[in-house]
């Protein structure tokens, strides 16, 4: 494989989770990693999860092929500026945001003239910073790549090799189709995550205490993923306003229509819904993008807080 | 403890659970069970899920103690009706439905002076059916008990003793008090699931290939609950039907701000929401309410579909 040596710019869940694998999957690609956060830093070399922890952006992209910023998509523009003077002519610039129309012009404005492949590996977890990234993120995750037309085949192909090697399965697609089809995949979801808790959270005639209580009859699973990174989903918001708010209007169509049916007690609609959802489901399950045990296979873990 | 013979009507994921946590916790008390549906019958009597199979719901009922009607809340006049003429007199009437005033109008209504506490244990999974039901569901859970005012001590004390012998844990509430709770921690959480789900599988420029491959974004999660048994949350929709618009009306008020806020381009009103949202979770992990592992401890168990 053409890529040697890799820059990781920020070292939180993804950034580690890209150091980690490439130790396992790909151990003679070497790794230089960044963070502005000096605590990120000592962290991530006490973990190990690059081989070389650098004092600054430009220290960490010397001679990398391959540079690839695991930052909120918000904080792309600042890192990119303070290592533009110090990239390798010939590196590939990549990244791992949930947006990617204001990411491909975000960086071939700050990094004119060099080879831009944004990418979005479909992965991750509620946990963020250092300590929550692991080697096998990546495995039977789906990873879009969105190459404007001028990328050099080479470079994609160089990428592609890259992703699957840390164990994901490539996908070629337009930025703007990307950020519609992860608005209703992973914006929307986590929005209406947010939104719901927050509002269980602020009811003055059920208690927080009754909500943590109860949660099992269906809330809880809402809590996973509105415990993700406050200031990486606040950017997904800002950068893909357009899609997001396409997609939440259906949305918001589609639950003023049941909130007709159980207005009028239209038993039939409801059912008719109900009853088509499962699939989606089985679907899931069986493309191997989901835990086929019951209930996530979480049910035996639980335990009594007295115990 | 009093109770020694049970009748449990509906031999789904509930009342299944039931028989086998007895036979595993309360092994002395012997149980009959029904259900409608004639399959239904030959598979809990194949997997042991009671100790007898009753041919009738009034056959059901002979001799017992308690009778738990596990049927979804829609059905409990018509089982009611069937077997009310062959009550014991001082038996005990529950059920374990999810919406509580309605089932406790339909009880008194059907069987009339009889000893009615309506229950309803907060637990689940997404399956249904006979096949779903395992002993520990009610482990570590709470059990919400709406008696009237007119219920004997003894009585209340002895479904507590019956549930807290199961496993759970007894919570005594109003029964409207009961409907808002779970309406926000339940019912309004499975219908925004059903929801999206439902506008996901309906959108034309992304395709549901797209929707199944990038779930891993956050959508998967949503499916679970939205793969739960439709009629039973039919019902529960046409019965909580106040309560669940009232959340319903919280829950659309506080998205609409959040769409203002993208719309807006507000960050700091996001970050706001996104990072309070946090705490919830950790409560609910310390409760012992939700699995403790990262993304519910599945991460490790999905599966490259051609390995």
């Amino acid at each position: 494989m053409a890529i040697e040596r890799v820059a990781i710019i920020g070292l939180g869940l993804l950034g580690g989770s890209v150091g980690l694998a490439i130790k396992e999957f790909l151990p003679n690609v070497a790794t230089r990693g960044f963070d502005t956060d000096p605590q990120v830093r000592a962290r991530a070399g006490q973990l190990g999860l690059v081989n070389t922890i650098a004092s600054s952006p430009a220290q960490a992209v010397i001679n990398a092929d391959l540079v690839i910023f695991c930052v909120p998509v918000g904080a792309i523009p600042q890192a990119a500026s303070q290592l533009a003077d110090h990239l390798p002519a010939d590196a590939i610039i990549s990244d791992v945001g949930s947006s990617k129309q204001t990411v491909a012009e975000t960086l071939k404005a700050a990094l004119p003239g060099h080879t831009i492949i944004p990418a979005h590996p479909v992965a991750g977890t509620e946990r963020s910073g250092p300590d929550a990234g692991f080697a096998t993120l990546f495995q039977h995750r789906w990873c879009i790549l969105t190459p404007g037309a001028d990328v050099p085949p080479q470079a994609l192909a160089d990428l592609r090799a890259f992703w699957e090697g840390l164990g994901a399965r490539i996908e070629i697609m337009e930025a703007a189709h990307h950020d519609l089809v992860l608005a209703v995949t992973s914006h929307i979801p986590h929005l209406i995550a947010y939104t719901i808790v927050g509002t269980a959270s602020d009811l003055e005639e059920v208690t927080r205490s009754e909500v943590i209580k109860y949660s099992a009859g269906g809330f809880r699973d809402f809590t996973r993923i509105a415990a993700s990174n406050p200031t990486m989903w606040r950017d997904v918001f800002l950068h893909n306003r357009d899609a997001v708010l396409e997609m939440l209007g259906r949305f918001t169509d589609d639950l003023t229509a049941m909130q007709r049916a159980i207005q009028s007690g239209d038993g039939d609609a409801m059912f008719e819904l109900f009853s088509r959802t499962r699939d989606i489901r089985n679907s899931i399950i069986e493309m191997g993008q989901d835990d086929p045990r019951t209930d996530f296979g979480r049910a035996d873990h639980t335990s009594d807080p007295d115990d």
